[in-house]
C-alpha cells in the first residue's frame, strides 16, 4: 500500500519535473540541484558562488529548509532574488514546491537558477526537479565511506564536490578513497576539491559551472537561443 | 491521500513500538536510539563507547545503513553482538526492522540495546523504536544553526551530544550557540560536548549512559528486578 503512494507520488513528481525542463528549456534557464547532508557547506559554497559573478549575472536561487529562512537571509546578501522554500516537516524538495516558489519569485530566464536542497542525503535524490544536473556535496569530516553508504545520490549526481579541504590537515579522510568508492557507484561522476573558506579549488569549480552553461547553451532551441 | 497512509504508517509503527517497549520492560533491556546527519561519529561514539565497558558487560547494537555493512564490521571487534540493518532505499530504522533483527540477534536482557539508525537528521526523528532515550549527535563541523533547521528531532531527542571538539579549534563553531539554539526548540534536553578521537568529555558520556541505567532499573518492575 505504501509502496503504491510512493510510486504514485514519485511518478506525480516526475511530471510535474518535466514540465519545469520543458520551462527551463523555453525561457534557457540552466538549473542546478545542490544535495548533501545537512552542514556540508551548500549554503557557503552558494554565498561564495554568488561572490564570484559579475554584477548584473542573471541567476536566481531557491533554497529548501524544514524551518527557518537563515540560508535565505545568507544568499541574499549578494544581490540576487532568493526565496526560501520553507517545507514543514518534509525531507526534500520536491517539483511543486519549486515551481511555486519559482513563480513567486518571477524569475525568467535566460539565466542561471540554483536550487539548495534539503539538508539530506537520502530522500532528495529521488526527486527530479528538472534540473540539468544534481551536485552532491560531501566534507571531509563525513569520511570516505558515505558513498557506498548512501548510492541512490551519487548515481544520480553529475558531479561529486569535496568540501572544506582546509580541514584535511585534521581529519583523518582519504580524498582518493572517497573518490574511487564514489566511482564504484558511478563511474562517470565527475569530482571536484574545494574550500569555500580559503577559495582553493574554487575556480575548477567555477569553470566546471560555465562549461554546463556553455554545453546548455549550444543544446538550446535554435528559435530562442 | 499521501498523508493518510503515512499517518497510517507511523500509527502501525507506534503499535509495533508499544510491544518493543514493554518488551524492553519485561526483559530489563534499556534501548538508546543514536540519531545523527551522515558523517556526525555515531559509529566513532559506539566504538569507544564498547571499548570503554568491562569484559562481559550485557550489551548488543543494531547499527542501520542504506546499504553496506562497513559499521556492523566496526562495532563487531568489541566483541559485543552487532547486527547491521540494511534498509536498501529507506530513510530510517522502524520498529519492525528492529524486531526482526532483535530476534535474529537473540539477545535478552537484563542488558543495553544501542541502536544506531541511518544517518539522517529528519525522517528518524517520526519512528518510535521503543527505546527509553533518543540521542542526537550534532558535530563542531556542521554548523550552530542546526537545531532550529531540524527542530524534530531536538525536541524528541532527550540528550544531544556535541561531537568532533577536536576540530573546534579549526572550525568557526560556538557551542553556546547551538546549545541554545537547542534549548530554543527543547528547553530540558541534556548536553554533552565530547571527542571520540580524543577522549575529551568521555567520562560525563559514559556517566550520563550510568544514570540512564540507574533511573531504568530503579522504575523497572519488581517482579523481574
Amino acid at each position: 500500500m505504501r509502496e503504491v503512494v510512493e510510486k504514485k507520488v514519485l511518478s506525480e513528481n516526475d511530471r510535474l519535473a518535466a514540465e519545469l525542463r520543458q520551462r527551463y528549456r523555453e525561457q534557457n534557464i540552466l538549473c542546478v540541484n545542490f544535495i548533501s547532508s545537512p552542514g556540508s557547506g551548500k549554503t557557503a559554497l552558494l554565498e561564495k558562488t554568488l561572490g564570484s559573478f559579475a554584477p548584473g549575472t542573471p541567476v536566481a536561487v531557491l533554497t529548501g529548509d524544514l524551518q527557518t529562512d537563515n540560508d535565505a537571509r545568507r544568499l541574499m546578501r549578494y544581490g540576487y532574488p532568493v526565496r526560501q522554500i520553507v517545507t514543514g516537516g518534509t525531507c526534500h524538495l520536491d517539483a511543486r514546491m519549486v515551481e511555486r516558489h519559482l513563480n513567486e519569485l518571477g524569475f525568467r530566464g535566460p539565466g542561471l537558477l540554483l536550487v539548495e536542497n534539503v539538508g539530506n542525503l537520502v530522500c532528495p535524490s529521488s526527486y527530479d526537479l528538472g534540473e540539468a544536473a544534481k551536485i552532491v556535496l560531501l566534507s571531509v569530516t563525513e569520511g570516505e565511506d558515505k558513498p557506498l553508504k548512501y548510492p541512490g545520490i551519487f548515481r544520480r549526481a553529475s558531479l561529486m564536490i569535496l568540501t572544506k579541504t582546509d580541514l584535511l590537515p585534521h581529519v583523518e579522510f582519504d580524498p582518493k578513497l572517497a573518490l574511487e568508492n564514489a566511482r564504484k557507484i558511478h563511474p562517470e561522476i565527475d569530482y571536484l576539491a574545494l574550500s569555500s573558506k580559503t577559495g582553493e579549488g574554487f575556480d575548477k569549480w567555477l569553470a566546471w559551472l560555465a562549461a554546463l552553461q556553455q554545453k546548455a547553451r549550444q543544446e538550446a532551441p535554435a528559435a530562442i537561443s
